[in-house]
């Protein structure tokens, strides 16, 4: 008997049902496709087992599209598709970390090649609908801890953090603040991670107060940065989570009447076209956004090809661009 | 006799071929697909009359994707998509005005519900290859002239280089430089068109000396800055063909040892997230991409209904925002 007769019967009910509940189709009660799912999840069904998907589509999720760092993304998945003759399904989730019920349903509706989930994740019945119809995918930017298995391409950020700091420390900084991504964003805990490491390396014990969280926008970097410049004792310089916090908080410095590099100095981070354009250009570390973007659509290209992945989970490197942003502190 | 049967006829070939043309299968010649396109052109072949399409597809094409100003769009279409249980495939053309063939190939094979165009146009066969297939599509900001019909969402172009040229002139100006952005893009054209105007309207004389053309980078707006600013009679103002062009400019501007607005006003165009926080601000002239882009979605989801458009051509206004980058000339 074959894997879905069996489930049919299973589940009480026939087989075109099974089918239907397989390929998308809306036409099935709510409570009888989530029997079927939970049967076909149960014997780990895998619809085109072992042979290539015919789909000429890749979908590419965001968690949000509101900044000139998803541009960069979108770039490399574009063109890693077109160069395999594919197009891209581009989908946002309104700042949610996980798709909702609807995208999904779309997504097994339309059986891409694969999927591409930007600082989102799936939760294990979504994974599971996924996994049960052969498509796969990879994650970019992981928002939070992935099971063992999913695939996944990131950047160093804990040695971004790292850099960062330390080539703060050597220009003499010993007071340095830092404003991160939100505290359950995974590579925003890396980047600290290095920063605190970096102290350590010095002998320098962790404050903190000079840690602040801020949400990746520039809005968030000005207001951490007046709080951090309003400090009694306020740091001589500022690691920020990303470029957009640390325009925010040069805006910030200027506001508090203290010139940067020479009364503070700031890092940044991703290295985006606008960081070259401020005024002071930001040093920064260089996230190669473009890159890792190219690297996932590669990677579910693959998967989607029935390969296995000789690498399943890749971080690109980061790297410091020294620009004129950080001095040594005022004497 | 079925018009498909009439063309196969005409052609010399089966009806299947003709039907294997009109789903863009790969499997036909390309003389023969060429007759078929010819003929079903010619005899204005429309494939599903009146019919609504069923697809979950919109295309979303974009002549280069590299700068925030596409986010904004991506976000319009999107977030209109989502509203309607849609999704959007996303397309980039390297550079091109002109979608490649394998492109529309790719469209015409997936039959999406209707296509938007953003700074791009068809030539009249691909036109044609869309219209046999009764696929719908708008265009974003035209690049060059659109034929009658072609449905078309842009913004008050003319009144927004209007607008940044009166202001420039209230606030005393005389010699007013301007970067606009490539001269065979239509947006920039009308934009120049507003700024002569406004000197027309002053009594003014139109220097062309003082016009430069850049390519909307923030690299080009640098370098036709540092030209202008080294005009043996530099210009006290200029306005800039976009935002992106204005940050290039304030880089020139200090390099160049002159302080804005104090010495040089400067007024940019779109007004994309980064335009609050430059230093100085951006005085701007606001155009409402988020809704221009879903004005567009909304006419290509109704004309994939089956329904025709009350408004086919529709320019949003365009408003001036007064920031800290404008100020009277030096005495």
């Amino acid at each position: 008997m074959t894997t879905i007769a069996r489930i049919a019967k299973e589940a009480g009910v026939s087989v075109p049902t099974v089918s239907k509940v397989l390929n998308g189709r809306p036409d099935v009660s709510v409570p009888t496709r989530q029997r079927v799912e939970e049967l076909l999840a149960k014997h780990q069904y895998r619809k085109r087992n072992g042979r290539a998907s015919s789909s000429q589509l890749i979908d590419l999720v965001f968690h949000e599209l509101a900044s000139a760092w998803a541009i960069e993304i979108i770039h490399g998945v574009e063109r890693a598709a077109r160069e395999n003759n594919m197009s891209v399904v581009l989908s946002e989730l309104a700042g949610a970390h996980r798709p909702r019920q609807a995208w999904i349903d779309q997504v097994v509706a339309r059986q891409p090649a694969g999927v591409i989930l930007v600082l989102s994740d799936l939760d294990a019945t979504q994974r599971h609908q996924l996994e049960t119809r052969s498509i796969p995918y990879v994650v970019v930017d992981t928002a939070g801890e992935l099971p063992a298995g999913v695939p996944a391409v990131g950047s160093a950020n804990w040695n971004g953090g790292l850099m960062a700091t330390r080539h703060l420390l050597e220009l003499g900084h010993r007071r340095i603040g830092a404003i991160t991504g939100p505290e359950d964003v995974m590579c925003s805990r890396q980047r600290l991670d290095g920063y605190r490491a970096a102290l350590d390396e010095k002998g320098l014990s962790f404050e903190p107060s000079l840690m602040l969280a801020g949400e990746f926008t520039t809005e968030s970097g000005y207001e951490r940065g007046m709080e951090l410049l309003s400090l009694p004792d306020r740091p001589t310089a500022i690691v920020a989570g990303n470029d957009l916090e640390a325009m925010g908080l040069l805006r910030a410095a200027r506001d508090k009447g203290l010139r940067v590099p020479e009364d503070l100095s700031i890092v940044g981070y991703d290295d985006l076209q606008v960081a070259s354009w401020t005024t002071p250009r930001l040093t920064t570390v260089r996230q190669p956004l473009l890159d890792m973007a190219h690297t996932a659509t590669t990677m579910v290209l693959q998967l989607a090809a029935g390969r296995t992945l000789a690498m399943p989970r890749i971080d690109l490197a980061t790297e410091l661009i020294v620009r004129e942003s950080t001095a040594p502190p005022p004497a």
